[in-house]
């Protein structure tokens, strides 16, 4: 690893497409692309630098109908797409007249639906591009430290693209992740601890000879890994017609989502692939783990770390890298951070079934139970564009909400039994026709 | 209802596209488009007559992004894409090209994979076009006879439609499906029988007074119901640069899915959209529910009704309405149908897992075993291009395959214990690099 000059790359034909260096988020300090995650003078976190060329908005809508049309915009070969890949993204951006009308916004309101994906979480984006950041950098395995989608989405692209995978979990995880994570084969490590144990395990391995030529996807790939959610921004405004929206809410995790999406909408800017326009960027957390909410309440800078008590597993994460970069990203927008408690989680689930025929994951439930409470508190505006995004499936975590549902009536196959269940659902609800 | 004449419409006009009436499938009679599924004549089920007018390539490809870019061969409106719904279809097809060199085939295979739909299976298609057809008809409470996928199908559909649901489901389903379907919200009864109960049970509701506005989508619905499976036959054909595939295997369930497939490919060529070419069509079902299967082994033109017991409660219909037509394109195209064990079935879902990535339901593994099973028994040639179709999501049938795999090893959040796991589980597999 070596400092660096500023070199112009022909982004058609580079290995890493217009990337040009690792940069360090802090000192600036610039490094030769590689399996680094961490700046030797300051240990600041590395973010991938670019020398952009000239992209159009006609050059990527004739790209493929995947996360490879933004391929100019990423640390990717002009080749990833026709490498073995999941090719995920291009999920739907859903006009939300149901929901909007539920929760009294009188602007536009849309979800992003990204448990449109391959394995049905926006996952599939990240490590579709640290899986091609891998094979530039000769790393024959792909591993991760997860919490449980990361796993899905890592073991299910290790095994098209015929490598070996490495998945580390906590050993409390929903049956919908570690069962289809298993099934997938590859390594399948589960670990008596919280996520941070997980992520602090996976760090030590790869000092370790074994791991030598393993590519921990948010680990030493996680520069390149990271910029795979700036699609999520990219898309977002080319399916509004390219622009950007007005509002955006997106749940906090490590924090990496919601400063990416930011960083997407930025660069559209500066390429003038979309009008320069004020945006404001919301975070979503779980009240069972806010450490981002609690430091942005408090004025803080830095995050305090937290242990996670939530049923949104996939938020669970108690020391965030990159909450202070999300609580950047809030301030200077004009945004806000909230948390929701557990019922308003189960609540938010519902709310976006029964209004948009979408089935989100506890993750999602805390983003549209976040863009309720924060509609309530006058905090974002009602009257303007907003942009919710769901990260996940709710058939991967179907335990939270199990309790709160049922069957409407069982019966014998007899039409008298049928007849009488569904005059007396029908006399309860308000759409029934019968009496 | 009564008898019509054909006569001409304008199919970017006509509430129904380019359909003109419905038609008896034994006897030919016709009648007006209504909520009709059986001839008055001879009871033959009704399905429905097209008058196409000229259809285009470029206009298919001009469409929206989903099965509504196939109106001009659908029952439905120009305007259909426009109405609340869950727009599904354009499922990716998959260049399976690790799957084909596991079982030994060196033509091209593909994979239709329909579990990226809105709710995960090929129902979605089915269920819009009939709510489509029930907006036209009057018919504000969508219904169903389910085995779980058209209950998620139609209960998401009438959510994100702000339409009743009524769903009827036996009482012995998947968690996966009936959680999933509660929370969507809408009525939902549950049967103590099997699948063939809750139909018998739904055509007798049909009768009633309570149900004068309901549709059941796979009832008196049906021929338009099972038109949206058409869509599965274009898509391929397109995706394949606009040709037929040479072999297709399809799973069985009551038949339809087969049929339409067919119905889909025989359209395009007597429209100009492709050459004619031959191609074979084979089905697959499960040995605890084979009664097509059975069938086309003996020879038989009826098929004879089992009680099913199997693990692919999807493809769970003893009494299946359509076997006689699947059997049908089957014989008249040089196919074959087979049957699989319950082994088979969960390794066909760890194939297609391990080498595509893609985590399929039960019904998917009973159509990668039958694939499997007719390569080794020379049916299937394998030199040839095949399509394989995945209808559904492993999400919904994790306990098929729950108690067959699992974590490589549970470990405390330490490294000597990490590496001292992964060392033993590298040295067991070929893949690993430690030793």
């Amino acid at each position: 690893m070596s400092l660096v000059q500023d070199t112009p790359v022909d982004a058609a034909l580079s290995p890493f497409g217009p990337a040009v260096a690792l940069s360090c988020r802090e000192c600036g300090a610039r490094y030769d692309l590689g399996a680094a995650y961490s700046c030797v003078e300051c240990f600041g976190p590395l973010e991938v630098a670019y020398a952009f060329g000239t992209v159009t908005r006609e050059q990527i809508e004739a790209g493929p109908a995947s996360i490879w049309r933004y391929q100019p915009l990423l640390p990717v070969a002009p080749w990833a797409a026709d490498e073995p890949n999941l090719a995920p993204g291009l999920t739907k951006l859903v006009d939300a007249r149901n929901l909007a009308a539920a929760l009294g916004v009188t602007g536009r309101l849309w979800v992003k639906d990204d448990s449109g994906n391959p394995t049905h979480s926006f996952k599939d984006r990240v490590v579709a591009v640290a899986q091609s950041a891998a094979r530039r950098l000769g790393l024959t395995t792909i591993a991760c430290a997860s919490t449980g989608n990361l796993a899905n989405a890592v073991a299910a692209a290790a095994a098209r693209a015929g490598q070996r995978s490495v998945v580390v979990i906590p050993s409390n995880l929903e049956a919908g992740k570690t069962v289809t994570t298993a099934t997938y084969g590859g390594t399948l490590l589960a670990v008596e601890g919280s996520y941070d144990d997980v992520n602090r395990l996976c760090s030590e391995l790869i000092g370790e000879a074994i791991t030598a030529d393993w590519g921990f996807v948010n680990v030493n790939l996680r520069p390149y890994y990271a910029e795979g959610s700036k699609t999520l921004g990219y898309e977002v405004a080319e399916q509004l017609g390219w622009r950007l929206p007005q509002q955006v809410v997106v749940p906090i995790a490590s924090g990496a989502l919601l400063t990416k999406i930011d960083k997407g909408f930025r660069e559209l800017v500066s390429l003038g692939l979309v009008e320069d326009a004020p945006y404001r960027v919301f975070g979503a957390q779980a009240a069972g783990c806010s450490p981002v909410a609690q430091a942005f309440d408090n004025g803080w800078d830095a995050v305090r770390p937290v242990k996670p008590d939530t049923i949104a597993k996939s938020l669970a994460i108690g020391n965030p890298a990159d909450g202070p970069y999300a609580l950047d990203v809030v301030r200077r927008t004009g945004g806000a951070i909230a948390a929701v408690s557990e019922e308003e989680i189960v609540e938010g689930i519902r709310l976006l079934a029964e209004t948009e025929g979408i089935f989100a994951e506890t993750a999602g439930g805390v983003t549209i139970a976040t863009l309720r409470r924060l509609i309530a508190d006058g905090r974002i505006d009602p009257t303007a564009d907003t942009v919710v995004y769901n990260t996940g499936d709710g058939l991967k975590t179907l335990d939270a909400v199990a309790e709160h549902v049922s069957v409407t009536a069982t019966v014998r196959p007899r039409l008298d039994e049928a007849l009488a269940a569904l005059v007396a659902e029908g006399s309860t609800t308000s759409e029934g026709t019968a009496s």
